[in-house]
């Protein structure tokens, strides 16, 4: 299975055998969250910002607006870390010590670089809607040449990147099993509510399978 | 209202109007969030690391093992950037250029201290895993002095910090209200799936109200 090398700042140091470089998990966790962090140093100081991203290949793709510092700093080649979570439940043990949470974490770093071709950028958006909400790009109306001019898009090469997973059970202490209290996992997922019909729209137009039946894992 | 100043990395420079300094909206986006990332500096690059924290008062607290890297940066009284988002909905527009997300985030600078007043630390423990799941600190076994020790905490205090909140319908084009395609929001929510009870439960114990009735926000 393809994997990547551990850099200094991905290997795993904290409980390793949660850790995972394999591109498969990697890509799997980068493709189900919704948003991410994204690191910058700015005048020595960290500055954590959240975004959307879409991974097309081996790459992971941002945008915003072109006044971004968060896409100026990686435009201009400078390092970056993007980080996705998922929480996938409350680990709830005899202890609080033992209280953990199951999740998916990736953590990437790397550097970027802008993408300027129209054509790459106008298929880097589609993909990022896409990432969102699959089925999205083929309805809306796509990017016109004013709203592309408008729009920055950087993209980051996944190369150095590890992945930290916890599943299962609370584990608790020999001797806390005897402890009469309720121990065990609370499943958490993010879910869809009904959707909300914007107030202008045309008459007959009726909400798509890709909104009414939304699913996120 | 009681609001933060915005300093040079806090201050709301894209689309201000999505901006708030008030302690009111910041406490309560850092409360209902269930985990944060946090960005360091190390070697100039910049790391985000997942981590689950707690609101007290005025300050943020984390957690973790003492080889924590994490920890010890911040122990060491470095610049630190604490960065929640909650995800409350996807925002159609009918062009894929207004597609947008209703969100509430919160960026907090700042520098931390280590806790290591033992009652203090414990305290502040329990806090944790309340902020998580409301009621569980009173059942499940506190912290004995050995797992106090192989525990580190560290407080940042809530100075410099500042909420982004998006919510409503999508904003298009005048020109675009014409395009018959659907248009809205679609809600998303964390929500909490059948509690599954560990395996070694002392015969008899229940599913308490605090975790079969979880709900976030």
């Amino acid at each position: 299975m393809a994997e990547f090398k551990p850099g200094p700042q991905t290997k795993i140091k904290r409980i390793p055998e949660r850790g995972s470089y394999e591109k498969e998990s990697i890509y799997q966790i980068l493709d189900e969250a919704l948003i991410c962090h994204v690191g910058i140093v700015q005048d020595g100081a960290p500055i954590v910002i959240p975004t959307i991203h879409a991974r097309i290949g081996d790459q992971l793709v941002l945008h915003g607006a072109p006044a971004s510092r968060l896409l100026k700093y990686i435009a201009g080649g400078n390092p970056v870390c993007v980080t996705v979570t998922l929480l996938d439940g409350l680990v709830l043990a005899r202890s609080t010590f033992h209280h953990s949470m199951n999740y998916r974490s990736v953590v990437l770093m790397g550097s970027g670089k802008l993408v300027d071709d129209p054509q790459e950028k106008a298929r880097f958006l589609d993909a990022l809607v896409e990432h969102i909400i699959p089925g999205r790009s083929k309805e809306a109306r796509g990017a016109n040449e004013k709203e592309l001019k408008a729009t920055t898009v950087v993209s980051i090469p996944i190369e150095e990147a590890s992945a930290k997973v916890r599943t299962g059970p609370p584990v608790d202490d020999e001797e806390d099993y005897s402890i009469s209290v309720w121990a065990g996992v609370l499943p958490l997922k993010i879910s869809a509510e009904a959707p909300v019909p914007d107030s202008g729209l045309v008459d007959g137009v009726q909400v798509p399978d890709y909104v009414s039946e939304y699913q996120r894992s």
